[in-house]
C-alpha cells in the first residue's frame, strides 16, 4: 500500500474530533473539515475544539484545517464522515469535486433521512461510489473515552480488506486497537439499530423499570437485531462480536447516550416535541426507526420486531408509552 | 398435574427471601427454612425478613417456618435451595429425611465448593436424585427488585416439562414472567459464569478502565460462556437469551453485584484476603473461579477461556491485576 495516503474528517463534533486526534497519532498531516469558522479559528489558536473534547490538545500543524468541504475532499485520499446523519444531504450538496478513486468511510450511525438508507448505500446509490471504496467506522467507542485516552476497540469494516488495514492501522495506537470485518451493510445497520435500542431502554427507564428488565430487553434487543439484519444481508457474522453486540451495551447502558436521554424523556412524559426542543438536537434513533421501520413494512413477511414498533409506534404514531411497552413485556422474553 | 403440590424454600437470605414473596403470591402456604432463630422469630413476629427485603411484607399463616431442615424437606414436594453454594454441604449434611421423590430446584449460583459441581451435578451425584427430578431457576433478576414488584423475568429449566411448569407457574405473578427451558445444565452453568465475568468487570473498573472497555469485556464473555458450556453440553441453546446473556448484563453492569464490588476492590489494589474480610463474605464468583479454571485444565483441548484465565490468575496465583489486565486486552477483539 502507498505510504503517501491522505487522511481527512469531516465534521466538528466530538466523534469526528476523537477521529482527528487518532490519526494525528499516526499521521504527520491530515486533513478535517468542519462547517463552522469559529471552531476552525478556535482551534488555530487555542489547539483544541472548544465545543467537543476541549481536553484534547491539537498540534495544529499537524492540522489542515478548512471550512471548504471541497478543499479538503481535494486533499484526502481517504475521508471519514463523522457528522450526523441529518446534515451530510447538505454538506454532500455542496461538492464541486469528485469522489472519483476517493476511499470514503463512514463513522456515522445512522440514516441520511433524505434518501433513507444508511450512509455507505448512500454514497454507492447517489454517488455511485463502488462499493470496495466504501467503508465502516463503529465502536463500541464514547468519543469522550478517547479524549481521556481510555483503552477501546474500534471495527473498521470494509468490502477491500487491504484499505480497512490501511483505515485501521491508522486509527491503531496505545489506545485504541482495531479489528477489521468485511461486513458493511451488518456493521453500519447494527450502528443504526442500536440507537433505537437505545431509545427503548431510555423509554423503559423513565416508566420506572429496573435494571432486571432493561437485561431483558438488551437480550430481545440484540436477538431481534440478528433477525433484522441477517434479512437484509445474510452472511455468517457473530453479532456477540463487539461491533454489534459491544457497541449495543456501550449505547444502551449508558446514561450518557443523547438517544437512551432522549427516550428516558419520553417515558418520563414529555411529548416527542418538547423532548426534541429541551435536548436542541435530534437523535439519531429518532430517524433510525423511522427508517427500520419502512424496511421492516417493505417485506413480503415481516421480520419480528417487536422494540423498533414499539419504539415507532411512540415516536410516530402518538401511542401512549406506557400502553405500548406494557403490550411490549408480553412479547419480550 | 396435582394441585396440593407444596413447595419450600431453604435459605434466610435476599434470593430466598424474594422466592417466598413469589410463591406466596400463588400458594396459600408455603414452607420456609432459614438457619437462623433470630431471623424466624423476627419474621413470625414482625411480618418481614429484618435483614434482607425487609421492605417486603408477609402474611405469616402462610408461612411454615422452621429452623430444622428436615421438618421443611418433609413437608414439600418442591424445594427451592437458595443458599449461597459454600453453605450447601454442611446443610444437606444435617438431613436425616430422604430426598427421594422429592424435585429439588437450585436457585443457587455457584458451584459446591467442597465437590466442585454446580447443584444440580451435586444433588444428581451425590443424593441419587435422578436429572427429571432437578431443576434450576434463574435471573436476571435482582432480588432488590422483586420486592420492589419492578418487572421481572425468570427462566424455570427442568428436564421434566412438567415439572418446569409447575415451577414457573407457581413463580409468576403481576410482576414476574417465567419461561422455562430443558437446558438445566447450561443454565447454571451461566449463572456461575456470570458471576466470574462479574468479577473481571469489576476488576477492570478498579483498574480505570471505561465503558468502551467494558462492553467489549462483556461482548468477549458472552462468547467465551457459549464456547465453555458448549463444550460441556452441547445442545441447541441461543446464547442470547435471557438466562444467560440477560443474566451476565444484570450482574457484570449492576454497581450493587458482589461479585463486581469484590472485583472493583482488587482492581483498586487490595489484596484477595482484604477484599474478602472487607466484605465479610466471599463471592460466588471466587468458588466459580476455581472451578471453571478445574474443568478447562481437565480438557484435552483445552477452551478458550483468557477472562477466565486472567480472574484465575489474579484470585488464586497471585498474579498482578493490571499486567494481567493488560495481556488480557490483547486476546479480545
Amino acid at each position: 500500500m502507498p505510504d503517501n495516503i491522505k487522511f481527512a474528517v469531516i465534521g466538528g463534533g466530538s466523534w469526528a474530533t476523537a477521529i482527528a486526534k487518532m490519526l494525528c497519532e499516526n499521521q504527520k498531516e491530515i486533513g478535517w473539515y468542519m462547517r463552522s469558522v469559529y471552531i476552525k479559528e478556535y482551534i488555530l489558536n487555542e489547539q483544541h475544539n472548544p465545543n467537543y473534547l476541549s481536553s484534547v490538545e491539537f498540534h495544529t500543524d499537524q492540522l489542515k484545517l478548512s471550512n471548504d468541504i471541497n478543499e479538503i475532499i481535494e486533499y484526502a485520499d481517504y475521508i471519514i464522515f463523522a457528522i450526523p446523519s441529518a446534515f451530510l444531504y447538505d454538506e454532500l450538496a455542496k461538492l464541486t469535486v469528485s469522489l472519483k478513486n476517493k476511499v470514503i468511510f463512514s463513522a456515522i450511525k445512522g440514516i441520511v433521512p433524505e434518501s433513507g438508507l444508511i450512509v455507505g448505500e448512500h454514497f454507492h446509490e447517489k454517488y455511485e461510489i463502488p462499493f470496495e471504496n466504501i467503508g465502516v467506522i463503529t465502536g463500541p467507542c464514547h468519543a469522550e473515552e478517547v479524549a481521556l485516552e481510555r483503552l477501546s476497540y474500534i471495527t473498521v469494516a470494509c468490502a477491500d480488506e487491504n484499505k480497512a488495514k490501511t483505515m485501521a492501522k491508522n486509527l491503531s495506537c496505545s489506545y485504541i486497537k482495531t479489528k477489521i470485518s468485511d461486513d458493511i451493510i451488518g456493521t453500519e445497520y447494527a450502528a443504526m439499530l442500536k440507537n433505537i435500542y437505545a431509545i427503548a431502554a431510555g423509554i423503559a427507564h423513565g416508566l420506572g423499570y429496573g435494571d432486571n428488565f432493561q437485561s431483558v430487553l438488551m437480550s430481545n434487543s440484540i436477538r431481534e437485531m440478528r433477525r433484522f439484519i441477517k434479512r437484509i444481508h445474510s452472511m455468517k457474522r457473530n453479532i456477540n462480536d463487539s461491533a454489534y453486540l459491544g457497541d449495543l451495551l456501550v449505547t444502551g447502558y449508558s446514561v450518557f447516550s443523547r438517544n437512551r436521554m432522549f427516550g428516558n424523556m419520553i417515558g418520563k412524559g414529555y411529548t416527542v416535541k418538547s423532548a426534541m426542543m429541551e435536548m436542541s438536537m435530534v437523535a439519531e434513533g429518532y430517524y433510525a426507526a423511522k427508517s427500520a421501520h419502512i424496511i421492516t413494512e417493505k417485506q413480503k413477511r415481516k421480520s419480528k420486531t417487536p422494540i423498533i414498533d414499539a419504539v415507532y409506534g411512540i415516536l410516530y404514531e402518538g401511542k401512549e408509552p406506557k400502553k405500548v411497552f406494557k403490550k411490549l413485556t408480553d412479547k419480550l422474553d
